[in-house]
């Protein structure tokens, strides 16, 4: 390989695709992707794929990489990938786009344990990662390890203190106000929360989307609707009580996630109440292996965990060319993802 | 680094440990690694970590790796890392494993995309691993692709047609047993099998584990006791209605695993039959979402994920070396999760 050679090439990007049609180079990656949830006209879909097709955008552009010699590497720092699905669908919105820019992803899963996560760092460094993506399995706020600071990174699913520290999250308060105002388009005017009793981003940011849906509508948050639990199944049974066993019980339920609801479906079964007729939920999270399967299916909003791993790559091959503007703290939307609970 | 370094030393393993302690290694992984599900003595915790504290024993032999340079990679090209925890478990298990084998384990998701799949092995050959894991997020006998002939490699929680291409499986057939034995050690005689509609190993091993229990104990499979269906909530859901609604139904029931088992549950309720006093069950997989957080906590078998990826890497480096001896396919145990519901 040589630099002439590079330089003669002129790869299509997926924002030349997005321009030719017309959309955001989000909307390509959806369409290309074939990402389950989210909602596009047809219209649009047989856009992108004449832009694609009259192009040649090649969406995995391993062969091109490996084309142009030994591929670069960008690092992905995990903390739970045998815990829960999410951070694979992290790994893999990272891998994708990776391969598209001509690099090879290098997963280190630290558990959370800090000297793993020294040695994983080390690693990186050794094999002259372009930057690393440090990730969480749930939106927190984190101190970023000492070893960060040596390699260009990008926090992905947290975020440091220092606003100016790259980080991409979702957004939690038009996730809230999405899940709320589902309900409220079917009519109901009481409509609870069941919250967690943790101080994350995801507890704060849902409430205040919930309460910003209902004042939209000129309605008040009614304290004695707003239940905080540890967010689990069980959490969501307990609730119901304190919601159900009152003299102007909700019509409908926002749950902080799929497992909360999980929990509630069942109280509610155990009270003879019906799902959607007696009680709407909604979820938030869209844990297929749940969310898809209970009776009937839930409604839910995503959590956009692919889309984070994307956006974490972009932003990171954008730090490492001096091109990142603001906003350094990003928000990804939330889609809702309908099934039958509503 | 120099070659004469490296052969000056000698780095403490896993097998020492194993050796001093008068365990296993697989024992000695379990201890280190502070697996939940695996019962073990006190004893024998106490027998290992005196054995790696005498020894120097280091279970992330990462620093040792940089001490000595440029670590090599050890590929794993999984199929579903988005979609379950389970694929999150075996790369687990694959980089502590590499890791303690002065390894990096260089990840690669294909969803099973035959083309992403290609270009991934491609890749992998361009970073000229030592060799390749090939893994499945459920156990299936595979085609293996083209491109993986050229790299060593071991298949894991897969198999190919060929018994002497190396492979690691978990043991469904024990599992079957396991989870039958548990129901007949409780009293149980009449105990149902919701198995599975798919032509996979876990339905022919599970059915021969179940049945193979029964005739321990001096009993016949019933047919009328074992109903196929989709793997899905759903499907233990509508096996109810065949195996309750009959003059003799069973007082439990094994569940091909914990999605059949949660739906299962729902069934139950609805006819207001209890677990376990009413109906004993077993599910399978431990998918810890859901069988930790049922109403009871389901009691279930788990699939040996992590150790798949730990022997998977035991088995790629022995075969480098020349040193793997057969069984070329290896079974591993699946372990009981004993929680509320037998």
């Amino acid at each position: 390989m040589t630099s002439r050679r590079r330089r003669g090439e002129r790869r299509v990007t997926i924002e030349d695709v997005a321009r030719a049609a017309g959309v955001s180079s989000a909307t390509v990656s959806f369409v290309v992707n074939d990402k389950p949830g989210v909602r596009l006209t047809d219209g649009t879909k047989e856009r992108v794929w004449r832009a694609v097709e009259e192009l040649g955008y090649r969406p995995n552009a391993m062969a091109q990489t490996l084309s142009r010699g030994r591929s670069s590497f960008i690092g992905l720092v995990a903390d739970a990938i045998a815990t829960t699905p999410f951070a694979g669908q992290i790994i893999r919105g990272a891998q994708d786009e990776a391969w598209r820019h001509g690099y090879v992803l290098l997963v280190a899963n630290t558990e959370g344990v800090g000297d793993v996560e020294a040695n994983a760092l080390a690693m990186m460094h050794e094999h002259r990662v372009t930057g690393v993506l440090y990730s969480t399995w749930y939106h927190r706020k984190v101190e970023p390890p000492a070893g960060l600071g040596e390699l260009s990174h990008v926090l992905v699913d947290c975020y440091a203190d220092d606003p100016d520290v790259p980080a991409v999250v979702p957004d939690e308060v038009q996730g809230g106000r999405l899940a709320t105002t589902v309900l409220l388009d079917r009519g109901h005017r009481r409509i609870a929360f069941i919250t967690s009793t943790e101080p994350a981003p995801a507890t704060f940011g849902r409430l205040a989307g919930y309460e910003g849906a209902l004042t939209d509508r000129g309605l008040t948050l009614d304290p004695d609707l707003v239940v905080a639990v540890h967010p689990e199944q069980e959490g969501g049974y307990t609730a119901a009580a304190t919601l159900l066993d009152r003299p102007d019980p909700p019509t409908a339920v926002f749950c902080y996630n799929d497992r909360v609801a999980m929990g509630l479906y069942d109280a509610l079964r155990e009270r003879g109440l019906s799902v959607p007729g007696d009680v709407a939920v909604v979820g938030f999270d869209n844990q297929e292996v749940i969310a898809g399967h209970l009776r009937p299916p839930l409604s839910t909003v995503a959590l956009p965990h692919y889309e984070l791993g994307v956006e974490g790559v972009r932003m990171l091959l954008a730090l490492r060319a001096g091109e990142l503007e603001p906003p350094m703290r990003r928000l990804i939307t939330c889609p809702p993802v309908m099934r039958s609970s509503v």
